[in-house]
């Protein structure tokens, strides 16, 4: 009856977690209206004006239950004839903004301690506060539609589609999508995963769109009233308006605003300040917030971070992210820019090694200046160098057309250019003639990156900037692959620092990254003075499975279960896993000191850095925008071993 | 002086193992000049006319020392003034073909045990009793051009070449050359290598060709004085007759004779025995040395030994050879004969799982008739079947033209058939859609071979006779796929043998060829009856190395001592061999009685068998020709165990 309600509550925001009591709730109604989106529940504000008693027993209540659970409580309760009754506690589920704060909040009000507030927040949710904003100017300019409840943060623009269905198949055909529904059912899954954004016309912050935005960390916007939706014509009416399916539309889901158009976005506050440096650092809430939590992860993990990277720009991205350092350089990219290409396409179109030389003599003095600037921007932090890797037809055009305009700019026969296309094809380049084995059927290749790595470094030393060159031989099998390149490296390192008169502190190493160098990791080792994983590689050889092909019958296999993750996500820990603690446990029986990192994409994922941890590697290392999660996971993976 | 003689000796026949002294000296020389090949030196027999004393005393003496050393004697003798003064003594080097007959002998002669006999022959050496040897008939109408001394048995027809380059280089493209010299030096060792044979004019059995062609296996004439070479024309002048470079010409190694032309070679003896069954067991010497050796070896070996072989008649041949059951049997071969390629690719092309089941049902009758044939000749023997596992698209074509004309037959749109072609394509396909994968996507593949494997048993018990089917599951990488594929297989044969009302035994295994298999052989264990080693497979993925593209970097490997063997010919035991030897111990840990075997190519490879005994595989599989070296092999790694 009418002194009769029900509701749901949560004692912090569970959307972006603000610290102030939330709750929905339906006069004459049963639990379930209120989470079933049909009709939309008022604010708990309102509840203060219609049954203050009952409002004032939750405001005494709600403390009392987060003080003793010592966590964000979603509770529901039901008023009986105006008396409250309390149904129904729990910890509530929160998006990954909203865990940030409730997790820094309450360690500074001393409700939990740094660690637990660590243990708090799932790495993967730091990705929502790093994701890109709207531009506050653009956004200014832009038609507000009307305004929901704010349960996914984030901005989101995409175009207008009133069926899951139809999400999931435009998505897949790259367009941006925006999920506009009365509300959302179990079955709609796949086509809010597929979208950008969601937004529904009913339901409330307990609804199921709210609940699984919250989970996906989507954007998202619910219990928007003012939206007509009239899903048989595929329409739209909102503020007078009419839009219809595949129309741009925009929503924000940190003040659940529902905008007109597509809206252009910028970096997150965390990037423009650490990035863009467009933005004070003083002016963000949210930065405070990230820097503090992350502050706290760093005091407590023991792995090292790095960051994959390639260009200086890139190290300075990872600086700002926390790198230690860069755990992968991979030289081969600084061989397509500018006229680059021109040289090593020379090279590898040379008869014999004179014309092999002659081709790397111009490269030298570029890759010399790629090293520069990148010791200049880690500024003494270690920095590990890949030598070339990739098989070398990645480097020469395939089609006709393309090998005879390229034939004709280098002055060389369509049929010489072709030929050579044709000779380095091959069955399986995954496991054919790539990483070391170019360096060691040409030496001189290796001695080029050598020099030019060296040179650099004396450069930067002779300047005053320290430098810490680990050079790194990929593709590594035999101990005798990697004592042939390792004695090219040291000769011309040796050589270098007799010439140029100065000390460089150097060392080399390693990619494990093939099921065999796992398997004799203690003979490598003598020669090896680290390991760097290559998880990508290993996972490829270890399961006999193409990265590239395995999309064919991957997802029937996550499907029927017979795979729990995606291996190339999260590592496999019981066969990948198994032979890099086999690496380790070899490597280091065989050299104590040895340094043992990663630097595949796993580097990134969370699961996988808490099983790095485990196994005693000293560092990982992934792309600069992984690197906040990389810290959090790592101090994680300290205190989940503690507990 | 003229009453000084210098010699080299052996005390039987290295060439073809016959019981007779054997040598060769020269009056009024230095030792040097006999080895050297310059000048042809004489037979033994004639010293017992030129200097009897010294003669009679030799006789003394070659027994003395073949019974103290217990093995055939390579002596090294001088005589001055009539005096006899034995230089050097030491075991002879022998072709395998004496290797055979002196081991037999000598076990027979009771000098040595049988088990010594086993020790003495090198398997491959074998190889040499299976070699085709001339057919008897066309050689008796050739034209015997010279005789020389029998230095390396066999049959040898070829291209004449002088220069022992050109004979790489001939061989190189596809041409049979027999290498022509007045005598060999080491450099001409790789030209050596290329020939069908070796003839020379100077030299005796100690001569550097007779060595060489000892060591290699080679069919060698040397000594053949008749022979007048002009290398800088190019031409050989024999018995009146001018030959020049590239004209055929064979030698006959096994008796000396140089014959013109080209002649026809028929099976070995033991072939036309064991497999043409032309010949009559009691007509070969040969034969029984080998059947004496092999039935020896069998008594002491452990490892069981069975064949590759896919259809009835190399079923037969392997049952010549001694096979205990076949190992492997590789369905898809059985798809492309006659017109069942016709429904294999309308299986491919299927856009259902109703058009695959279509194309399956033609299927089924002919693969139910190929096992029929098959566990007719294996007449109870266990026969391991592996089921469908080369990627798809080797079913089809792929040039243009081809495909245009597949269309055209097949009655489908030209570009329908081009754009499968298209989609099946792969960037690995080692490591894409093949093995179980194809089954677990497409499981009515699956249900289908097990029908015509189980109908096939049934039909063949209900006949009388016995059928030991084991089911085989290639490329299984975890337990799920296993699984997924024993049920389906399980749940067909109940079928079968429900309707028929017979009853089946079999088990169910899994290849284990790729690293993941072998660290996690426990799990995988808990589903497999069996094991059996891809080598191949593993070889590839555990090295991260393809064999289509490692020619291109395996020779120099091979020479810097980067690789000690060819892996894909001599299993790696450091890599792969020590992930085969976690997998039988995980497997038995898992499964007591778990049977394991392997089917690469390393199980006809003599330094791998002896691996695969000290790891305790329960057997081999092999092609049928490398059954005997398997068998021997088998035997000498117990017997290596012991010593």
């Amino acid at each position: 009856g009418g002194d009769c309600a029900t509701g749901v509550a949560f004692t912090r925001d569970p959307a972006i977690g603000v610290k102030r009591f939330y709750g929905e709730y339906l006069i004459d109604a049963q639990g379930e209206d209120v989470v079933a989106g049909i009709r939309t529940p008022k604010p708990l504000s309102e509840l203060k004006k219609e049954m203050p008693k009952a409002y004032r027993e939750l405001e005494r209540v709600f403390p009392i239950l987060e003080n003793h659970y010592r966590d964000m409580q979603d509770m529901e309760f039901t008023i009986q004839k105006g008396k409250l009754w309390m149904l129904q506690t729990r910890v509530g589920k929160r998006t990954g903004f909203a865990a940030v704060r409730i997790a820094v909040e309450m360690a500074e009000e001393g409700l939990i301690s740094e660690e637990e507030a660590i243990l708090r927040v799932e790495p993967n949710g730091l990705n929502q506060i790093l994701r890109p904003i709207f531009d506050h100017g653009e956004k200014g300019k832009a038609t507000v539609l009307a305004k929901g409840l704010n349960a996914g943060p984030g901005a989101a623009s995409g175009r207008i589609v009133f069926d899951a269905e139809d999400a999931a198949d435009w998505a897949k055909k790259g367009e941006k999508v925006l999920l506009v529904r009365m509300e959302t059912t179990p079955e709609d899954i796949k086509g809010m995963f597929a979208s950008e954004g969601i937004l529904t016309a009913r339901g409330g912050m307990t609804s199921h769109a709210a609940l699984v935005a919250r989970q996906m960390g989507k954007t998202c916007i619910v219990g928007c009233g003012a939206l007509e939706i009239d899903q048989e014509k595929g329409e739209l009416t909102v503020d007078g308006r009419t839009l219809r399916e595949g129309d741009p539309l925009s929503i924000d889901g940190s003040t659940g605003e529902v905008l007109l158009g597509e809206i252009k976005t910028i970096p997150s506050e965390v990037l423009q300040i650490l990035v863009e440096k467009t933005m004070n650092p003083e002016e963000s809430e949210i930065y405070a917030l990230y820097t503090k939590l992350l502050s706290w992860a760093d005091r407590v993990r023991r792995l090292g971070v790095r960051a994959n990277a390639d260009q200086p720009d890139q190290c300075r991205v990872a600086l700002a992210f926390g790198a230690e350092g860069v755990g992968l350089c991979r030289t081969e990219h600084m061989f397509f820019g500018g006229d680059r290409i021109d040289a090593v396409r020379k090279m590898i179109l040379a008869e014999d090694e004179a014309g092999r030389r002659k081709a790397l003599t111009k490269l030298l003095p570029m890759q010399r200046q790629d090293f520069i600037g990148i010791f200049e921007a880690m500024d003494g932090l270690p920095v590990t160098i890949r030598t070339l890797d990739p098989p070398l037809h990645e480097f020469l055009p395939h089609e006709e057309q393309e090998i005879e305009n390229l034939a004709k700019e280098m002055g060389v026969e369509f049929e010489q250019l072709k030929g050579k296309v044709e000779s380095l094809k091959e069955v399986n380049p995954m496991l054919g003639f790539r990483g070391c084995r170019l360096g060691i059927l040409y030496p001189e290749i290796t001695e080029m990156q050598a020099q030019a790595i060296f040179e650099a470094a004396a450069d930067c030393i002779q300047r005053g900037i320290k430098v810490l060159p680990e050079v790194m031989i990929p593709l590594v099998g035999f101990k005798g692959e990697l004592k042939q390149q390792e004695e090219i490296v040291r000769g011309i390192a040796e050589k270098v620092i007799r010439e140029k008169g100065v000390a460089i502190k150097y060392t080399v190493g390693t990619m494990i990254e093939i099921p065999r160098a796992a398997l004799t990791a203690d003979e490598i080792a003598s020669v090896a003075e680290f390991f760097s994983f290559g998880t990508n590689d290993l996972t490829q050889t270890t399961m006999g499975l193409s990265r590239d092909d395995a999309g064919k019958f991957l997802g029937s296999y996550l499907d029927q279960g017979i795979l729990k993750n995606d291996p190339f996500q999260t590592v496999d820990r019981e066969g990948v896993g198994q032979l890099m603690r086999m690496a380790v446990e070899k490597g280091r029986s065989a050299r104590k000191n040895l340094k043992v990192g990663i630097c595949g994409e796993h580097g990134g994922d969370p699961d996988s850095v808490e099983f790095f941890h485990e196994i005693g590697l000293d560092y990982v290392s992934c792309s600069p925008y992984r690197l906040p999660i990389a810290r959090l996971a790592a101090a994680r993976a300290v205190l989940k071993e503690k507990h």
